[in-house]
């Protein structure tokens, strides 16, 4: 049953170019949103080491129209930094991360329309700098001893590193039948199950990324979370329910076999700031800098502020082509890729109906931590 | 008329599985040759650093049967050194690098295959390692300053960064008519035109892994080369000659245009041992430590010593698969892929042909290089 991590995040870029498109909306927005964040983060840590050469990774890069976002973004701190402070300007090395399922040739391939683009844009403005990548989990080690100065992780840290284990009985006997994820009534079991799973990796995870990080370095970590405190309160619990009533209409039409349902279960985890915070102080590795949460609509278009959906069938088909992009592998791997125009339709319609009630926005947790001496 | 040495190289990899393991014999069987160098080099280097960290660099990796070769060889090393100095084996980050065209995803997607196999043979033996892909030409700056221990690269720098310049008169006409490299009948401008672009690459090549290069760094280099003082009584000239003859045979039969023939000039060169050193000694950056030449049947199948071929048509099929892998991607780009079979099975008669009057070889040249204080 354990789903290992290869299988289920290297989807994240999604299928064809709208779906990412408007998968991908979501998450510019949130860079945009946390450049204060990084901005600080990387001010300090530049300020305190004003290293010669910068190593900045970004975990989780995908293929697609973000990929070089964080490229950009830090050299533009990094040099209005150096301006400021009349230093001349690093050379940074970054490594792109990603699971090897990545599709890295497309990343490779844009690199050089990129740097273009940024020559014509910055010119001399613009620091030395080389993209590398890496492919590996980061729920695991990926570099070296002291070699990174900065990590970066947009969108990524709520994927687990595998379904969690304990989602069955001792006789093997599946605990969340009708659910997904966790749900209003999953059993207890369940909820714990994937409570242990997000701390077991955020902690393999903040071990790791400690002895790779050099002294005075830091990290800028940006994921889908949960506002209300117990997980099945989470608004990612509503949106993989309405995920699950799609798959579970399929069944009772005889589309798809009861059995494929029952034992799938999406290995994410939307954990609250409270959870987030108790595991990085209980491995004491890091100094928490800085904790923010954001809500951003389901809807990636929709960019207004009040609890009303103007088109809620148009924002329905949003959210299902934003969810596709991310799901889509998982469920092709899993069901067969027959059931997803259908599966995804449904979900557009059971989205449009649930936005009539309650306008449900995402939770984004954006923490900035820095290595301890 | 120049051809970007994007268009020119990153087919080294080569078309299908067989034509690549053809190919790729040669290279293996280089790698073992130059084994005794290459432990030289990292033992000097190793010695005087004793690095906690090395960062070693694979220069045209491309992605197949060799591509983590390197890796091997350098952990081998790398570890017998440290058990014979009681040393602590430094963790090693391996950099891949490749043009953008390379299949990395191929590379990164073995890469988990390769630690696998790597786990069960050797176990704790194994140095600490990380693995990443470097996108772009060597040609060019790859690195940050000071940042590399170690370079190396097998079977790459003979390819030239483009085709050279100069290979019409001023009044645009083709100077190389009837060939397609240097050949006995070449005008000596054209040979100079090779050669000059051959030191500016090779002197570009230099300058960059100099800069990149920390203090006691070096580099171990292989290449084709050739044996003779002219470049046209080469061994490359007579592989590339029999090249033009099966070109020119199609051209009056009429199954391809002369003028695609006519514009139609490798971006390669096989230099004398004595042009190499000669831009090293004028660059001035490296200490030159080790210089051999080797020499290999065209076959690689062929392991005999001797001048006399066992069965020249089949040496003549192996040569012409293991040419096909190297530049078909090459010529499918400038005449189309449809005159490929053709092409090469006329290729394999022609050098069967020859090998009967000679047993030519390829020259491979290896050095090693040490940057200077």
């Amino acid at each position: 049953m354990a789903n290992k991590v290869e299988q289920a995040t290297h989807m994240v870029g999604g299928a064809g170019e709208t779906s990412y498109a408007t998968n991908s909306r979501t998450q510019e927005k949130a860079i945009n949103r946390t450049r204060p964040i990084l901005e600080t983060a990387i001010a300090e840590m530049y300020g305190t080491l004003l290293p010669e050469r910068m190593v900045v990774v970004d975990l989780g890069c995908s293929s697609g129209p973000n990929t070089f976002l964080v490229v950009s973004e830090v050299l533009g701190i990094v040099g209005d930094l150096c301006r400021r402070l009349e230093q001349k300007p690093p050379e940074i090395q970054f490594f792109l991360n990603d699971l090897p399922g990545n599709d890295f040739n497309n990343v490779f391939r844009s690199l050089e329309r990129y740097e273009k683009k940024m020559e014509e844009e910055k010119g001399d403005l613009l620091a030395p700098h080389y993209v590398v990548g890496v492919p590996g989990s980061f729920y695991g080690r990926l570099f070296p001893c002291n070699t990174v100065h900065f990590f970066h992780s947009n969108f990524c840290l709520m994927w687990l590193s595998q379904v969690p284990q304990g989602l069955e009985s001792e006789h093997g006997v599946p605990l969340n039948k009708g659910n997904i994820y966790i749900a209003e009534n999953s059993p207890p079991k369940v909820v714990k199950a994937y409570q242990e799973q997000h701390r077991r990796d955020f902690s393999t995870f903040l071990k790791s990324r400690y002895v790779e990080l050099s002294i005075g370095g830091g990290m800028v970590l940006t994921f889908l979370g949960r506002r209300n405190k117990h997980p099945a309160n989470g608004e990612l619990s509503y949106l993989h329910g309405l995920l699950a009533e799609a798959l579970k209409a399929m069944v009772s039409q005889g589309i798809i076999s009861e059995d494929k349902v029952v034992t799938f279960n999406l290995p994410i985890y939307g954990a609250s700031i409270q959870e987030v915070t108790a595991v990085i102080h209980d491995e004491g590795l890091f100094d928490l800098e800085q904790a923010q949460t954001f809500e951003y609509n389901w809807d990636p278009f929709d960019d207004t502020d009040d609890d009303s959906v103007f088109d809620n069938v148009l924002s329905g088909r949003n959210v299902a082509k934003c969810i596709r992009a991310v799901y889509e592998s998982l469920i092709a791997h899993h069901f067969g890729d027959a059931i997803l125009d259908e599966l995804f339709s449904r979900y557009a319609e059971k989205v449009a109906r649930h936005l009539l009630k309650e306008k449900t926005k995402y939770t984004v947790l954006a923490i900035a931590l820095k290595k301890k001496a």
